[in-house]
């Protein structure tokens, strides 16, 4: 199943609960846009594209569920139900652009409510399948930089539980191991959130992909003793310039596989490289809740000191000039990433 | 009391327990070497010179175990233990250093067993009495480094925990401190036996010095955004070239802190400077169980999915580029460190 997918004969959303892998697989269905905007703000659901296409879906929720008998009622319930879902993660770019999509097409229907309710449904059915497609088209790009017996380093999780389906960065890993190439994957944990001992590594364990789990600190040993042939990585926002704002961690990591010579693709849909942004000094960065960092355990014992304190930005900000190139549903993009970035996002690279 | 001592009535080798730390403090007492000799594979004992004056006592405990009734018997019975001994950490040279120099003791003594015994036990007591001045020393030349207001991040721990007392790294920052400059510290967590949050965060707390926890995974952000002045690590072992092995993470580090002009500071006692060793590559690493990457829990639940396999590289080599200057007890030793260490190691740097 998708991560993200619409059950028609209920008419619910349903989310694969990402709180509770490893441990438990658990379906989450959801017939209430309220619900859906809690499920995205508990994190149920994780990863750009994949909050994007749940929005996409919770409206389409809240179209079935509104009793409004007339296509004017049944509108003013939509962006009632668009601006909850949007506060759900303001900052996400994915969840406003999905919400502005499904809306328009509510707004240009034709005919009755039924009419609307379908329209909207089918919006945000194309949202999902759009996203499928372009993942599997950028992993087809990127697998072609993996040769039959490499060993890679990702970090974070960058695949089908991010994204409705495939993935990005691991959904090229995913694509070459499904062409026949013997790959191996070294899984940064990534700390704090240890999206990759948690998450990666299980799709890894499903799709039948060799893999170690190592601590964030261990990929540049790796990297130094030559036994890495690539590091591919996902990003959260590129700036114009090529520089790429990831998952905390991912710029040590650039920087350690940069000293060894060691390729280091992120893999970017193109929706998220920001024309506008000229650097990635420009981006923002979001400094999350100190618990994520101070609430490990182990044996059940708490690690750090009572009364500790943390501080926990959940990005950094990677220079261009340790990215080899830019894997994008359009192409894998070389520097000068200022020239070729914006072709790539023209669909020309 | 001391992180490692001897108990004179009971002839003993006495450990806090650092497994348990910081939920429990706890002291460990052994009479076999064997014991001493798993409580160092263990970790209930870790940092080089604590091992060190730990593998020495451990010689001490097997001299007054061994049942010999001759000199010749007694020094055969602490070869084996030496040799035991120095096979519970392959890669500390402080444990080699130190039992070289407790047998030399031993063959060296003039008398019965009972007069080998005591010098044994006296030289084991030296090592430990010396690398209490010697870190005090140690700290002194590197708190000229630290100015009022600094923050620097520590990897590791390299307090009063990892020597017998005072500390390397860690012990230049209380020094810092007890001089009466303000020094804030970003404490790196350091998976994945978070030697940081666990061990580090809790003597901070002691000394009262203001502190925050990081995931590694932040350094490089911190360092980035201009908001650290200088790095202080310590280190396992040094070659002759200014090559440091120290703990995972410390090479990702360094790489971070050189990339923005930020000064590393390895702080190194000058025995655990290997002159014999000509570059870091010929520093052995030891991979230690995958259980230690593993055994993560959030929440009481496992972190990782069930059959997950891990590698885990305990040290990693910083290549001496990369280093600003090494503090040892005998001063600040700067480039070109092939020169100028070997003086350090003579007392003359």
């Amino acid at each position: 199943m998708r991560t993200v997918q619409w059950d028609e004969q209920n008419k619910q959303v349903q989310l694969i609960d990402q709180r509770l892998l490893p441990a438990e697989f658990k379906v989450n269905s959801y017939d209430n846009f309220r619900q859906v905007a809690k499920a995205i703000r508990e994190m149920v659901v994780r990863g750009a594209p994949a909050i994007g296409a749940t929005a996409a879906f919770g409206l389409a929720a809240a179209a079935y569920q509104s009793p409004a008998d007339n296509v004017v009622a049944l509108r003013a319930d939509l962006k009632d139900a668009a601006e909850e879902l949007q506060s759900a993660r303001p900052t996400a770019v994915n969840l406003a652009w999905a919400l502005k999509r499904v809306l328009a097409a509510a707004m240009g229907a034709s005919g009755g409510v039924a009419e609307v309710r379908a329209r909207v449904l089918a919006e945000a059915q194309r949202i999902a399948d759009e996203d499928v497609a372009l993942n599997q088209r950028m992993a087809r790009h990127g697998a072609k930089l993996i040769e039959d017996g490499d060993t890679v380093i990702h970090h974070c999780n960058t695949g089908a539980l991010a994204t409705v389906d495939w993935g990005t960065a691991l959904g090229v890993i995913r694509m070459a191991h499904e062409q026949g190439k013997r790959v191996h994957v070294l899984v940064d944990e990534t700390r704090p959130r240890l999206q990759g001992a948690r998450l990666t590594a299980w799709e890894l364990e499903q799709y039948g992909v060799p893999y170690e789990v190592i601590s964030d600190n261990a990929a540049g040993y790796f990297l130094h003793s030559g036994q890495v042939q690539k590091v591919f990585v996902g990003a959260d926002r590129a700036a114009a310039n090529g520089d790429i704002a990831n998952k905390i961690g991912t710029y040590m990591l650039a920087l350690a596989a940069h000293d060894n010579d060691v390729p280091f693709y992120p893999v970017v849909p193109t929706s998220t490289i920001d024309l506008s942004l000229a650097h990635g000094g420009l981006i923002p960065i979001e400094e999350r809740e100190e618990a994520e960092v101070l609430n490990l355990q182990v044996g059940g014992v708490s690690v750090v000191p009572e009364g500790a304190r943390a501080r926990n930005p959940a990005f950094d900000v990677t220079p261009h000039r340790l990215v080899t190139g830019i894997v994008t549903e359009n192409g894998i993009v070389y520097p000068p990433f200022e020239v070729n970035l914006p072709r790539s996002v023209a669909g020309s690279a």
